[in-house]
């Protein structure tokens, strides 16, 4: 057993060097990133080392964008200080989201992501045989362009023939596309800054006019380890299904965001869907061709079992009691 | 919904005051407490704010030992600078440690705890009906005293009849009795300090030797996901299975560990125990009346469903393939 790494963590302890003030501006001291989602995650903060000189660093209309070189986490993608994916655990956020609802479909064909700058998501939709086109409407296209430029793992997404992205607003694009999609991705930032109106019932009904009869729509669904997670995510999932007469929720585990994981919204236009089990089982074949690293038909079942707290909580809004 | 505290995180974010330079021995700077598991998980590290003030600080012949107040963790108990438990989220690494063995036992009676001076897994073992007597042996008196004083949801494990706490060391304990065990859970810290005997091979042979036939152990296994966690625990299970007949790789979420989860590693004296499957399940009833926050039959079996590419090396080290 090679147990060098383990030791002298003593001294290695002692060279840390941390910044005295923070801000959003200039997030980075002595090398150290410190990410601190005070607003709905108080007391607690996730920090990377990083090369001190940001990749990449600029205001666009929308955000603050960073790309930061970590040292353990590759290249980090930072909007408005928040830390939005990295290469080493952006494996989890992108099949997760993309694959429990590509799977809870029996045909998709046709899929809309709205967001999603990074590509990511679009790489992994792409890369089912049965989908013939990817619509994609992404508002900031700064973030585009920094993540082709900086994120080519996740950014290679746009080079896929069947995707077609669009810059503009995600609710402009969905009011002028009716019962189009089989499946829309809403891979959205926190509801702080841009994102918010993604987390409104409005954009809910939006989502299910464009959908096609049987369609399925997963959203980012914060974590409910997290104070603003359990405050209003609950409430949310009870009004979306006032709006779609299936709805659930399932998380994923990923290390660089706080509390360790994220959850998703899932729901769809047909009644009695069981988001559970998946409607098609990926071959080994199939999981090795695409490449997938965290994605499996056992991991998709085990990521709606929760906690008991927590599932009591989920029980309650969606009327499993 | 409530969003009124997903407001202002501008402001909030600029308020942060960080240390300048940090060491285990002085590790609160400006009310954060930053924990940095550098020689095992380089680069990153995870903050919690605290009251300046330590609830209380002391050195042991064996490390140094802080309960710090945070702010939204509840009391945290701090050994050698790493966070060992928080009152928020203790429940998952408790419950999970405890009952993914002891629901794998048909009978347990007689059980041991090594280390666990917090008394949270006492806690937990004692609350099963079918269990006479669990013996503890902890070395480090001073953690048992620092826990009863601050943190009494846990330390209050020590109060049932059934449990009986021996201070001192577990290698010498465990060389004293042979087959006298259904269960024996070594809950220690990080294989760094007073810990590191309790991952070599010696320390498993004597765990097998002081088991009763069919007996089961689980054991602290670090995270898949850090460097240092990959690097040697694949080796380790490999060593393991020299020894035990059965064995098998689980893990938990837990918010306040590096990367967010943490792993167990389970053995049998048995050829073909199958953990995956709690072989005694228990009734809504008895979760009630155990108080279980976390632990299910349902995230028993889902603790054991890894990323492809954990599952990958697992399959290997397990001879799953």
């Amino acid at each position: 057993m090679d147990k060098s790494k383990l030791e002298n963590s003593e001294t290695k302890r002692d060279e840390i060097v941390l910044p005295y003030t923070l801000s959003t501006s200039s997030a980075i001291y002595n090398g150290w990133f410190m990410e601190c989602i005070d607003a709905s995650c108080p007391g607690q903060a996730f920090c990377l080392k990083v090369d001190p000189n940001p990749v990449t660093c600029l205001k666009s209309d929308y955000q603050d964008i960073k790309v930061l070189k970590s040292e353990s986490y590759g290249n980090v993608l930072v909007l408005d200080g928040i830390i939005n994916c990295t290469e080493r655990d952006e494996c989890s956020y992108q099949e997760m989201m993309t694959h429990l609802a590509m799977c809870s479909h029996k045909n998709p064909k046709k899929v809309l992501i709205i967001g999603g700058g990074d590509g990511g998501i679009a790489r992994e939709a792409a890369k089912h045989a049965c989908v013939q086109r990817v619509d994609q409407c992404e508002i900031d296209e700064k973030v585009v362009d920094v993540c082709r430029d900086h994120l080519e793992s996740m950014s290679r997404g746009y080079d896929n023939d069947k995707v077609d992205l669009h810059i503009g607003d995600g609710f402009v694009f969905l009011k002028e596309r009716k019962q189009e999609y089989d499946v829309i991705i809403t891979d959205s930032s926190d509801p702080i800054g841009p994102a918010e109106v993604l987390f409104g019932l409005e954009y809910y009904k939006l989502l299910y006019e464009s959908l096609k009869s049987g369609g399925i729509i997963v959203s980012q669904g914060e974590s409910l380890w997290i104070d603003g997670g359990m405050d209003y995510m609950p409430e949310l999932i009870k009004e979306i299904s006032s709006i779609f007469p299936s709805v659930d929720y399932a998380y994923t585990y990923i290390p660089s965001y706080t509390t360790g994981q994220i959850g998703f919204i899932l729901a769809s236009k047909d009644e009695g869907t069981n988001f559970r089990k998946p409607v098609r089982i990926l071959s080994d074949v199939e999981k090795s061709s695409m490449n997938l690293q965290y994605y499996s038909e056992k991991v998709h079942e085990s990521s709606f079992v929760f906690p008991r707290f927590i599932q009591k909580v989920l029980d309650q809004c969606l009327n499993r009691n």
